[in-house]
């Protein structure tokens, strides 16, 4: 027995020391506890005491990247550089009605853009890109890396759900976050929605950082601070990385729910749907394009944006993508054809009014409650149902008038959503004071960057 | 699916959210956490994740007391209403050739007082009052409630080792703490201790919270501050609870090592032995005898203490206590019968002058290198080897000198133990400015006391 001279060698606990004191950890520390996690060698209950540590202490800028890059490379990178062109993605940290990546997808690649995008499921009172795509039968969001690479290679954007392959650090590390009270963490946040992006292999990402009532991060403050933590840290591995701060006080567009969003997805690409849904997605898909190289800047790219809805290119290669994913690609001419559910039932404004305000949460929570989304991973969902805004904030309401008509296959569930719908809605005498525009604020480049 | 009527049950998720937070935990919850853990229904990762949590939120005083009251009661509690004696402990939070216990334990049973003792190993640098008694041949700390109790009958006193129906909720979070760098909270240190203390059935504990270079708690600032926790945690729960806080800047006594260290305690037994040590067990033994109610005053519980010396009553006290847990009680006469080290060294000073300063916890390491203590749980350790001071602070010392003895068995170990020694003991020109008395404070009662 010879404490003294024991060798060098790393132990987790050390690491979980020096964080809970605060110090900072070394590129290799941070790696060694990543990697030994993920090969089952560091068990569980250090993971999660670090987990807390780094919620409670924080992280420097260069930990971050540390840890991103970390769980990037826990899994495979995708080599997309036999695809001649630029490849870009876009990620939202998540909100109600925010179907735009189903229109970006196929608006960018029509223009000469790859999109190789990986997505996630709805948890919590938000949808997910992956549940809408499967309401469209048949369409196969789980394919292979060599499938995922043949779509790209044929029509320029995909988009499948995280593979094995891909960043399994995020994949251990998000089910014991979410056990353990370690979720809400930026800089958890970020390494987690970073290390999957760039493990896509793409040249630039555009973020889309929601805040307001139906956000995960409410206040404008916490929205900004993540925004600009991604940014540097997507720059600092190299990729051109911009985030716009967009609002979430009340749902994106007017419909929630999986089928019905893919209806709404359809009106846009069709040069129809809700002005605010319609604005975002020319906005998103004008960084998108002038991100990827094929527009001179931001303004051409939304004009560009503009012109592939309205030449219907863009949907032409949303019917293409939907196919070569197996998908049933009528739908684009027939919804009909798309999950429908058999009632609906009105929600009535009970005065006359404005409609001043929605805690949009609520609303998201009201289509879980229908089985439009997830209360556990395990549950399955009803992608027919869902609620058709009538009203949105500012607008003028009658009494007795719809605000919403829920879309509804059980009749106590659709009670139950009919009274949050009216408990988050807030009818006053006078319309809202100002209307501040969606987009907030735009995050090219932290002070910190080199 | 329906999230907003789920019935209102415990998560451990939720309550390591609050704490997280920094809110204040309800007792409910408190003891939820500590019983689901002790039942294996809640995850190590969740406890992990809640002791970090913990770490660095702090607890209020009424968590410290409903932490500690869940630990205690996730096991026996032990019944001592059998004795007539009022039954007194004491505890210290461990140091360097701290062996107050063994001279304690049998002086204060000699006037009248039960001292039901559960004592703990040596871990670290320090030494543990089990490996001390166990270098007496034959000596058991393993008996069972019912066998500590009959010894506790038969001579007031006895000195076991913590059973498995004692505090099980300590035993599995102090293991979990141990790899998780969660050891270093006063909260939980506080619990620990008391949980295990407040179990034996006892009527008032006096608490020992040494500081200083060869302390856990470096500082005095948070040996007061863990000495508050402690005395305020046991008067909530209607203990008498009283603690000294004590220097532990240089070994107690002269003699590190298990079976040196008893020979050390029958020299006090005897009226002998070196000052510092000889006047803690009378100050000690005061405040027991006291706290016990045999004594008016703390005075005449010193004056009482040093009588049962100098009568031999106590020395013929821990004679009986051997004899009862089936240890060779020669030993009290004859030295010779403990295990002896093969061989012995002498540490010389280089240089003339004073023996300024010792860095405490070197010397315990030393100890531990010979073989004396742990590195690890699972390591044995020699009960024949350890350290012999002849010089302490404050002491003049000439060149060529032996400042210490080492008794060995192993030539390389105790080269490394030299060379240790000799950095941990600064010799220089002039003697300490001022020697501080060895008792630096006494903690009745915290001022938040109801």
């Amino acid at each position: 027995m010879n404490p003294s001279a024991a060798p060098q060698m790393f132990r987790a606990v050390d690491v979980i020391r020096k964080k809970r004191d605060g110090l900072e950890l070394s590129r290799e520390e941070i790696e060694a506890l990543v990697h030994g996690y993920t090969n089952d060698e560091i068990p569980d209950y250090q993971l999660s005491a670090w987990l807390m540590a780094v919620v409670l202490r924080g992280m420097t800028r260069a930990e971050t990247a540390a840890l991103t890059d970390a769980m990037l490379r826990s899994g495979e990178v995708l080599d997309l550089s036999s695809l001649p062109q630029r490849k870009v993605d876009k990620h939202s940290t998540g909100g109600v009605g925010d179907k735009t990546s189903l229109v970006l997808a196929p608006l960018v690649a029509a223009a000469g853009v790859a999109v190789p995008m990986i997505s996630g499921r709805g948890l919590g009172h938000t949808g997910g890109t992956l549940d809408k795509l499967e309401s469209i039968p048949g369409f196969n969001v789980n394919l292979s890396v060599a499938e995922f690479r043949r779509v790209l290679e044929t029509c320029g954007c995909a988009m499948i759900g995280q593979t094995a392959e891909i960043a399994p650090a995020d994949r251990k590390l998000y089910a014991l976050r979410d056990v353990t009270g370690t979720v809400e963490s930026p800089y958890l946040i970020c390494a987690s929605i970073m290390s999957k992006k760039l493990a896509e292999g793409i040249d630039a990402l555009l973020l889309d950082v929601k805040t307001g009532s139906g956000a995960f991060m409410k206040s404008e403050k916490d929205a900004a601070f993540l925004a600009e933590l991604m940014v540097e840290t997507g720059e600092r591995m190299g990729k051109r990385t911009v985030a716009l701060i967009t609002g979430m006080d009340q749902p994106l567009g007017i419909m929630i729910g999986n089928a019905l969003e893919v209806v709404e997805v359809l009106d846009v690409l069709r040069g129809l749907g809700p002005a605010d849904l319609r604005e975002l997605c020319i906005e998103l898909g004008g960084w998108m394009l002038h991100m990827g190289g094929v527009s001179k800047s931001l303004a051409e790219g939304k004009h560009r944006s503009a012109e592939l809805i309205a030449s219907g290119k863009a949907l032409e290669k949303f019917r293409q993508m939907i196919e070569l994913q197996g998908g049933d690609f009528r739908v684009v001419d027939n919804t009909q054809r798309l999950p429908q559910s058999r009632h609906t039932m009105d929600v009535a404004s009970s005065r006359a009014g404005y409609l001043a305000s929605m805690q949009c949460e609520q609303i998201g929570t009201a289509c879980v409650i229908l089985g439009g989304g997830r209360g556990r991973k395990e549950d399955s969902i009803d992608p027919a149902v869902g609620i058709i805004l009538h009203k949105k904030v500012g607008d003028r309401v009658a009494v007795g008038e719809p605000i919403a008509t829920i879309h509804y296959n059980s009749q106590a569930q659709a009670e139950q959503a009919k009274r949050l719908i009216e408990s988050s809605c807030h009818v006053g005498d006078a319309p809202p004071a100002s209307k501040r525009p969606l987009i907030h604020n735009v995050i090219e480049n932290s002070a910190e960057k080199n």
